[in-house]
């Protein structure tokens, strides 16, 4: 029977198997050093579509059924879906899958999406509701520019604190059995705001969510830091990673030697000019459906932590001055 | 143990109690026909704060705290909140709960985000990963009002089928066991959209979702309309109410005897001057923990379906010309 452990975690007793997986990025994403990995690279950012908003909804779309076809896996056998993004009231999600004809739960982490979807994806399988479910996100390059900041056409400098927004998308197909990496553990975040109020260095404001996530995983579980082969967080970037490591250490928890971040492994940070690495729900989301999962699936690593963050900020907030309320949420995954 | 049944539906063998809940609401729907039934109405829009969005943010947090006390829980014995909201990127929820130090889920089902996070939150606890819960929403007119249509200020003619945004919250507390009414099914709705675009007619858009999510719900338990002493949706309004009834009617479904919505009862829609009724996310939220609760609790009736409606468009959608992707999720619950 599956239990509460600690203060924040649960064990999931079935571990359900992610039986299929399934990641598409764009062009800069695809020159990465993940480029091969990824399962389609788009070339073209408006995917043949009108607006970026359609071209992202299309690039989820699409992922989902990749990530079903991987599965072998009917839509009609799909018992929940649970989608969201970043773009305003999750619209992206909406309409990429909206004539699937499969319930849906929307959810919104910012860039924790995917771990939270991860989370709740799982447990309803864990908990007998469901035999089969899916989790997705996505963000694109240009959407989340014209909704967050300036117009693209601006070319406005970038701060060497800012982040570069991810356009990819990752879906994941979980699954009562079958053969896959299994999730084992969901340690939720609650939301953490130490005063950083700077949208552009979104970093140093989750940074210390993450820490109290990974903080208190290791502590319910009563795991080393080193129990993992991968602690990957995604997305707190060069800054964010930085002081991540520091918090940590501070607590005697050193994940120098295992720590990864999904915003400094997709771009090549120095010769892609992204400032301080990638963000956006659709980088933890593409680097584990493309590459962590392919890692385990082949068993070339045994387990990971994946914490994904999240800014819950919007840019009204940023400009009545106000903080960015932070979360971390962390899915413990073994081969 | 908890099984599907059916294509959508879930039941929990657990039933789950709601052991608080509480509703707070501003002058307007204080001033409407149940005004009477909510813990607190706010005369100042404002709550004393800077911005609307800081005022949305202090009423749904005091409406927390309000449900807290209700039902004589400490915060630390809530094992997860789920919350949401109408403003971009959900930060009315999250700068709310903020310090709350509560394990928290993000969600997102526009004005069907109460009975979306009804569901997670107790499907939470029948799993067996939680004891307590807490599920929470808002919506406030004026930042709405911002946000998706026209300044305030320009005091814009509304047209006959629009509906007004309430000022409201309500939230939830969910318990494995205590007194308070049960939740017994989840229906978990699919999007459905049969091409509406008009922003200032989301009772039409909405009125199929909740049609399909009825229908599936009825036809999944096999149990009658008659079955139910109330079927609530919220917010069709007037016009949204109308199609509904004549969508089952077409299943060979009468609803007309049984069926309220929230969004007509929350306003006296004929001397309020709030056109076809009321929407936004705290509409469903106030109604339900303000009212329906207390009918549930002194057993004045024993048992409803409730059906929160949700339009998932934004603004640039409705400017680009795009559909209004809906949804509508169904849970049952018993005196």
């Amino acid at each position: 029977m599956t239990k509460k452990i600690g203060k924040q975690t649960v064990e999931l007793k079935s571990r359900p198997a992610i039986i299929g997986a399934y990641a598409s990025v764009g062009k800069k994403e695809g020159e990465g050093p993940l480029g091969k990995y990824f399962d389609t690279v788009y070339k073209d950012e408006f995917l043949h579509k009108k607006t970026w908003e359609e071209a992202e909804s299309e690039l989820l779309r699409q992922t989902v059924f990749g990530a079903a076809a991987n599965a072998d896996v009917r839509f009609a056998d799909i018992d929940y879906i649970f989608a969201g993004d970043l773009i305003n009231q999750c619209t992206t999600s909406s309409f990429a899958i909206k004539d699937f004809g499969i319930p849906f739960f929307g959810i919104f982490g910012a860039c924790s999406t995917m771990a939270e979807g991860l989370s709740l994806a799982s447990m309803m399988i864990d908990g007998g509701f469901a035999k089969k479910t899916v989790c997705t996100t996505s963000s694109h390059f240009c959407g989340a520019e014209k909704q967050f900041r300036f117009p693209l056409e601006y070319g406005s400098t970038r701060t060497p604190t800012s982040q570069w927004t991810v356009t990819g998308s990752g879906a994941a197909v979980l699954s009562e059995n079958g053969e896959g990496p299994k999730i084992t553990h969901i340690t939720t975040g609650k939301i953490v705001d130490l005063g950083v109020s700077d949208a552009n260095n979104m970093g140093a404001a989750m940074a210390p969510a993450a820490a109290d996530t990974v903080f208190t995983h290791l502590s319910d579980t009563g795991r080393e830091a080193s129990f993992y082969d991968m602690i990957i967080t995604g997305d707190l970037a060069n800054t964010g990673s930085t002081l991540l490591c520091e918090l940590l250490k501070k607590q005697n928890i050193d994940i120098s030697k295992n720590h990864y971040d999904c915003g400094n492994m997709i771009f090549d940070t120095e010769n892609q000019n992204v400032k301080s690495g990638g963000s956006g729900c659709g980088c933890c989301a593409s680097v584990f459906c493309g590459y962590l999962y392919k890692l385990l699936l082949c068993k070339k690593i045994k387990n990971i932590l994946l914490i994904a963050t999240g800014a819950l900020m919007n840019p009204t907030s940023s400009n009545q001055g106000r903080t960015i309320p932070s979360i971390a949420h962390a899915v413990a995954i073994e081969a």
